[in-house]
């Protein structure tokens, strides 16, 4: 019964008892890829990313038997965030943990400067990893990390694929400290996989494993004001550098991260707020859900009636709110040729009341319970964003994906079951 | 048990038994009552209106003994209507009987140009009736009918009160087609009075008097339209004709009509659509009905979510309109130093469809069973109106009443009973 719900991949490994812990030979040095490029044309160095792939690959078929045959408990879903750095990923990601209850933390006894987030249900792994060029080798290069071209998308459709399949992979380190890329740490099928970084939708094999997808989109004027906060406030930095340093990032961001928008499930969109005129400081956002209509197991959030177009200001004779109060507006739409329905919210929450006011209003939110989306909320008060739209579209992604989550398992079993009743 | 809701001021009367109809003495010959003010200053106009009213005051106290003591069924629940002519207060009228059930009709054997509708449950009267000038003396003292000197209030007052406290009157008749008034027209007490007309409001003493009120406020680019529509098109007046009527009126419309709004419980605004760019057909309206808040036995109607502000666009995913489609708002207001919850209604309804999935979205609509609104739209759907914000709201405001005045003798039964209890 229980190699019912194997993957295929891993049918000629089952009579192979299952390996709890696959400790990988760690090389205590890192490894610095760029050596490997000196001189050659930038054409080669995909085709020694192909290398690298293959060198992993090999590794691979050299366990290939120790395979891990995840049974009852269903296959590995696979969760894509997309977003730029300093964009609130890693909050977004403690949301959506917490969602799922207990604790996120690096791998034990491995290397300190993993980027990867291990909890009960979830692993996290920074795409980061998949650099092949470290910091050296782009500076070398002249290339950033935004280009494809410092980016193994090979090994990150190998790996993100085996662990889909139920088996555990050595994964790159890019140690964002060092800037180099640390010896390989192994990730075992967890499940739910969620891989983040710049570019999760970018290489077509990697989308198509993908259960679900998010991508975090920050308007250029809020991400100014956020890294005048982060770069200036708190490293130092000039306003001049902010500056420069965003510039010299956008070509490639609009060449390579930006079209991702639209393979995403959700897009989530932070803009300036348009309840205070002309406002510049960044402070009241307006945050805008982007929900992709027809994707299985997801159905978008609505407010009110579904499929309608509402605006909705339900500070009034109900709720009080204080200056500039808070506005949600909802609507069908298209977003690069497909049908969405958006989910807006513009101005914050001063108050509890405020909150579940809200929450109590929305449809198709995938709470377990009421008042759900506000015990998150309120348990992470501390977080950024948990008095606006980010915070709450936040945790209702995370929401979501409890629900793909469970739907897919659900519906795992109801095909076994029914392929057992038959056999 | 009988006696106990028997108002005081029939209380002298009851151990006469009940008339079931007083049969008045009819004069054949109308009464010209600008024969009475030749040669008089304007002030004296009102001396004379005294004197009619003080004249039907002495016809009414010598049938003082002929009281209708409205007894378990309750005191007659008065509603006021106010609007001016040609603004659809006969559809209104025949859209609020029809909540009830039954035909309205005028007096049965009376005078075939009485103004008065009678069914089951309601009696309309026209304030028209209440006249003090006729058209000839109207002229000849060069005011309009819109002007207070040219009605008598206190007659009005009178005769709404006895009505109220369950007595029948004389009514006089203003016949619109002879522009003379015609002998009086015996009123009994309805269930339901509806006094519709130019003043319903104006009086201080006939509005205490009024249980619900109402004013119809079209627009001057609706009205103008309109009048061009049934003046024109139907009558045969010329466009500067029907132009130079409306600016005539307009002083004594401003002075003495407008300045009801204020007291209204409901006001039905008609205006030109928001829908189509600068149109000015005038045939796609956009109706709001501010419903005044902590009015007794009445509770405003809202969309989705009660005192907060919200626009809705039905058509959509699930409901789809032709141009320009529908769209709805809802909100609290001021108006007049009042509280006021608003709904309104752009666009049209092109089908069935739309009405009856606009009304399952409305909450408060006093409706007995799901569709109810729909059914009386389309029972009436060739009255004017059907199509729209007017057909919908004045449905809307006849499910209201009826809701007023359930209430209302629902109210006084309790009463009746306590005090029986204590007794």
């Amino acid at each position: 019964m229980a190699a019912m719900a194997c993957t295929s991949a891993a049918s000629t490994a089952l009579s192979t008892p299952r390996l709890a812990a696959v400790k990988p030979a760690r090389s205590a040095r890192p490894v610095h890829l760029t050596s490997a490029f000196h001189g050659q044309s930038v054409a080669s160095v995909s085709q020694v990313a192909g290398f690298e792939s293959s060198g992993v690959k090999y590794r691979s078929a050299g366990r290939r038997a120790v395979v891990v045959c995840k049974a009852a408990d269903g296959q590995t879903v696979v969760i894509g965030l997309a977003a730029d750095s300093g964009c609130g990923k890693s909050t977004f990601m403690r949301r959506l943990t917490s969602v799922f209850g207990g604790a996120a933390s690096p791998p034990k006894g491995g290397n300190p400067d993993s980027n990867t987030l291990i909890s009960d249900t979830t692993t996290v792994i920074c795409l980061d990893d998949y650099h092949s060029l470290d910091r050296y080798g782009r500076k070398e290069k002249a290339v950033t990390a935004l280009d494809p071209k410092a980016n193994n998308f090979d090994l990150m459709y190998e790996q993100v694929k085996a662990l889909k399949e139920g088996k555990s992979v050595e994964k790159p380190i890019y140690n964002h400290v060092t800037g180099l890329l640390d010896a390989p740490e192994t990730i075992h099928p967890p499940k739910i996989l969620v891989i983040e970084g710049l570019h999760p939708m970018f290489d077509e094999r990697v989308r198509e494993l993908l259960d679900f997808s998010i991508y975090l989109d920050i308007s250029d004027d809020v991400k100014f004001a956020w890294k005048i906060q982060r770069d200036m406030a708190e490293r130092g930095h000039s306003l001049e550098s902010i500056k420069a340093s965003i510039a010299a990032r956008k070509p490639d961001f609009d060449a390579y991260i930006d079209p991702q928008k639209q393979y995403a499930d959700v897009v989530i969109q932070v803009l300036p707020t348009q309840l205070i005129p002309d406002d510049n400081e960044g402070k009241v956002l307006r945050v805008r859900m982007v929900m992709k209509e027809g994707v299985p197991f997801f159905e978008p959030v609505y407010l009110f009636d579904e499929g309608s177009t509402i605006s909705w200001i339900p500070c009034g004779r109900k709720l009080t709110c204080s200056y500039p109060g808070i506005k949600f507006f909802y609507g069908p739409d298209t977003y690069y040729g497909n049908e969405v329905s958006v989910l807006e919210m513009d101005g914050q929450f001063d108050k509890l009341d405020e909150l579940i006011y809200v929450e109590s209003h929305l449809s198709n939110i995938s709470t377990k319970f009421y008042g759900e989306i506000t015990q998150q909320m309120l348990k992470h008060a501390d977080f950024p964003g948990s008095n606006n739209g980010t915070g709450l579209f936040q945790t209702i992604c995370g929401l979501k994906i409890r629900s793909v989550y469970e739907r897919i398992l659900a519906n795992q079993k109801n095909a076994a079951t029914l392929q057992s009743a038959k056999a």
